[in-house]
């Protein structure tokens, strides 16, 4: 079933520059898409820097678990991906079959198996032959290419129900050399037809050490793709990787907060939101874009929970898909959020216009701005606690048919 | 807007019988709804015993704070409810038409005004008038009546877009006198168009002080009330109360946990299950009612939470409208939920088919009978977590394009 694409996708898919240390190839592995490629092979240049953040699902997939050991080790040669069965509760079998995956990898690229990830999106708990990945992994090892083209590729490759690939690049200064971050990703809510959700990975041709790598990561991962919400639950096989592959020869700094990194953050961050958004916009059924805003909360934290419960509220998602301007019902988000909040102190902005104050509506309020506001595709809420100095921001769609369409209706 | 009855509905509403020491009487307020009654007004006899449940909402309702203060009290003479307007985020003025309220009807019962409890639900952030509610009291004095008539009548005033009135009854006895509960609410999600939800008003003649009476409810609550989710939208709103007139002169039992309560708390238990299903029964847009067993987990509150975390995951609600028997959906929402699971340990049934254990599907699964389960109105899911002994029990219901419709479509 091919689902239209989805009316917030930006016009085109970016050109991704080759990444020097980089080599990538797609193909189709029979698993279980006919006509398009699904499974993607990555081989980096010796001296790859690896950082990760993974699902906290409890129930994760063979490969995550696998990935969150291979991080320990902090380096990487080669990656594998497929799309259409996530390898989760699959079993013993299902750990047999990553780990043939990863010595298949690991014989291709040369290298120690623990410097080898993987990642599977697609259906949880179908059982996959052992070799049902590493049989189409040595046709792939002939095809490595570096080019925009397979970079492309490799976007269209890991897609599940998404309906469009999605791709961001940025340019950074450290040290007065050049450094490039380009990076793709895969995310449309909860995929139907089932919990595939994120997958993203990142490669840059700087040189930055594990540890620095891996803090940068993990920081900025809370604003991005921690900070977004299509339908609130979890998948078993969220993956975020950046691969560091050295070759721009940039000075080595090895503290994630010494200035030197700074342009390197700014831009690592500006590829993450901008993969973060596509993502929201690739939604279930989504026709609007939200942005939360949350400030005056106790806490950065608590300012981030206030913004997810509204993200996250079936009742605020309807009313945005209906374009009303129901801020009662964001009251009543922040309510159940279980942070601290007084109803006097509370303010409530929508598109710009102050609806609410002082525990009531603001006098004379004009809802019509607001009404204009909610016919848009980008929806702006802020919400102001008045108690303190946490803040955060929170990005997510409306609820709509579509997503009772693609989650009810079928399942393959 | 007129919605269709629920599918789930019960076939008619019961026969409440009268309560001795109870008058009721309802009347439309002109507030919001033309052509029906909107405001119930209860009159208890002197020795009235009341407990109470509200809202953990933060942004709770004027009535809500009024009711909490009112509790300490532990006796009650008067019960005023009105639909249609929640009188919730309304701020002080709000705040002013409670206390308008409250005063009149602790005139026309000739009592204190702590001992008069109000609900309102309806739409929030609207302003009401200081008398809007109070104007009309004065007429429903004289109508006051004790008929299973006016007790129906009572169970419709009080809803806003359920489909159908809610009502239970049981008997029990207490040291071998005869006592009756009974009861009714409203409640269909976070119903449209606001976050009115559930309302509860238990009554019976037995005679029990406010401290038992305030412990069984709050036991009981858990396991019925505070075990069903429609969206997991929390309400401004949420009220239950249960008055003892103590007509019946039964023998007082002061400790709620002694032996000759026992009876009784089964009743009252039953009454309050009853009512809480055909919320559920009644949830937007609803046309499966699904009951969640979690056992195995390591405490009552993690087995609740899991399940909890099933009953509220978009996926598996629109797995379930879509009739499809999506088992991974179910392991994805008790890896999400944050209790401690294994995966080899998780056992999951669905209509007592056991279809995973060890880690992945059972050998020769056979989805047929899953597949013809989850065609029925009845859907049951059976979660073994395998790690300890807590388990809970919730209910609710699918989510359909209905949910959509009646959120997404209109707010008055």
């Amino acid at each position: 079933m091919a689902l239209p694409v989805s009316p917030l996708a930006p016009a085109a898919f970016p050109t991704l520059p080759p990444i020097p240390g980089v080599r990538l190839a797609v193909t189709n592995s029979g698993i279980r898409y006919k006509g398009r490629d699904d499974l993607l092979l990555a081989v980096l240049d010796e001296g790859t820097t690896v950082a990760g953040v993974l699902t906290k699902s409890l129930t994760c997939s063979a490969p995550v678990v696998m990935c969150r050991d291979s991080l320990k080790g902090g380096t990487a040669r080669a990656l594998v991906v497929n799309a259409g069965n996530a390898n989760a509760f699959t079993g013993k079998a299902g750990d047999v079959t990553t780990r043939t995956t990863i010595e298949t990898a690991a014989g291709i690229a040369g290298c120690d198996p623990l410097a080898v990830f993987t990642a599977s999106t697609g259906v949880i708990g179908q059982p996959l032959a052992p070799d049902a990945i590493a049989r189409s992994l040595g046709g792939l090892a002939d095809t490595l290419a570096n080019t925009s083209a397979v970079w492309e590729a490799a976007a269209r490759a890991i897609m599940t129900t998404d309906t469009f690939p999605k791709g961001s690049v940025r340019t950074a200064e450290i040290g007065g050399t050049t450094v490039t971050i380009s990076g793709f990703c895969k995310g449309s809510g909860m995929i139907a037809p089932d919990m595939a959700t994120m997958l993203g990975f990142l490669f840059t041709d700087a040189a930055i050490p594990a540890p620095a790598l891996q803090a940068m990561l993990s920081a900025l991962t809370e604003r991005t793709f921690n900070s977004l919400t299509v339908d609130g639950d979890t998948s078993t096989s969220d993956t975020v990787l950046l691969f560091a592959t050295g070759k721009a020869g940039n000075p080595v700094v090895t503290d994630a907060a010494d200035p030197a990194l700074a342009d390197f953050r700014r831009a690592l961050e500006e590829v993450m939101r901008d993969l973060s958004h596509q993502i929201v916009r690739d939604g279930e059924g989504a026709t609007k874009f939200v942005t939360i805003d949350v400030v005056g909360a106790d806490s950065d934290a608590a300012a981030k929970r206030i913004a997810l419960t509204i993200a996250n509220s079936p009742l605020v998602k309807t009313a945005i898909a209906g374009e009303d301007a129901n801020w009662g019902r964001i009251v009543m988000a922040v309510g159940k959020a279980g942070e601290r909040a007084e109803r006097d102190l509370l303010k409530i902005s929508v598109g710009g216009t102050l609806i609410c104050a002082d525990g009531m509506e603001v006098p004379g309020y004009d809802e019509a701005p607001v009404a204009a506001h909610m016919k848009g595709k980008e929806i702006d809420i802020l919400v102001d606690i008045g108690l303190g100095n946490g803040k955060a921001t929170v990005w997510t769609c409306d609820l709509t048919h579509g997503y009772i369409d693609i989650n009810g209706s079928y399942r393959s």
